[in-house]
């Protein structure tokens, strides 16, 4: 339990810059390397060094060890596991809504006499 | 544009902490007040009053200005702000596997003479 929310710390804290979503978003449409990723970005190689290390750390992003050019590749269970949190508590509030609804129409039911039935 | 990245900056570091993210999973369950939010937390309520700043000001939850216990209220329409970016992307990543899928078939085809026909 600890290590995922150590996970999910590490996930949202990645997501939480512009050119860490900018790398995340070039690439979604395909492995990169740090100089295809700089370019588009106005930025030095070591400021986008930075950002990549803290989306590796995170595990959003992996390099190959043994390529000349160590291109990035973005892993999907990162994104998976950050999506899955929100979406779970998205859930609990539809929910909670989907009960007042309920709720407001069993109220009104009772003072129409249940549609004029 | 910028507005909306600062807005997602906001939200992820908002969500890059394990006492928010338990405070917005609280809150997916209906509104609370300060003290009832602290009282699972084992925080000190100045401690727990600075996370709901940061949530406040990402617009992940609103307080009623009004109310004698100003109750937290969870909004919404920011988690799925986060979520849809995640999910363009994840969208974009899942084309690609598609195309990838697609041309191993082809290739595939090729060679065994498109399913022995």
């Amino acid at each position: 339990m600890q290590l995922t929310e150590e996970r999910l710390d590490a996930t949202f804290t990645a997501l939480a810059d512009p050119t860490r979503r900018a790398i995340i978003a070039r690439l979604a449409k395909g492995d990169a390397t740090v100089n295809e990723l700089a370019a588009p970005l106005e930025m030095t190689l070591p400021g986008v060094s930075k950002h990549l290390k803290v989306l590796e750390r995170s595990g959003l992003i992996s390099r190959s060890r043994r390529a000349q050019f160590r291109p990035c590749h973005l892993e999907r269970a990162e994104l998976d596991e950050a999506v899955e949190w929100i979406e779970e508590h998205r859930r609990l509030w539809d929910e909670r809504f989907d009960k007042l609804d309920a709720h407001l129409r069993d109220i009104q039911d009772g003072r129409t006499g249940k549609g004029d039935a």
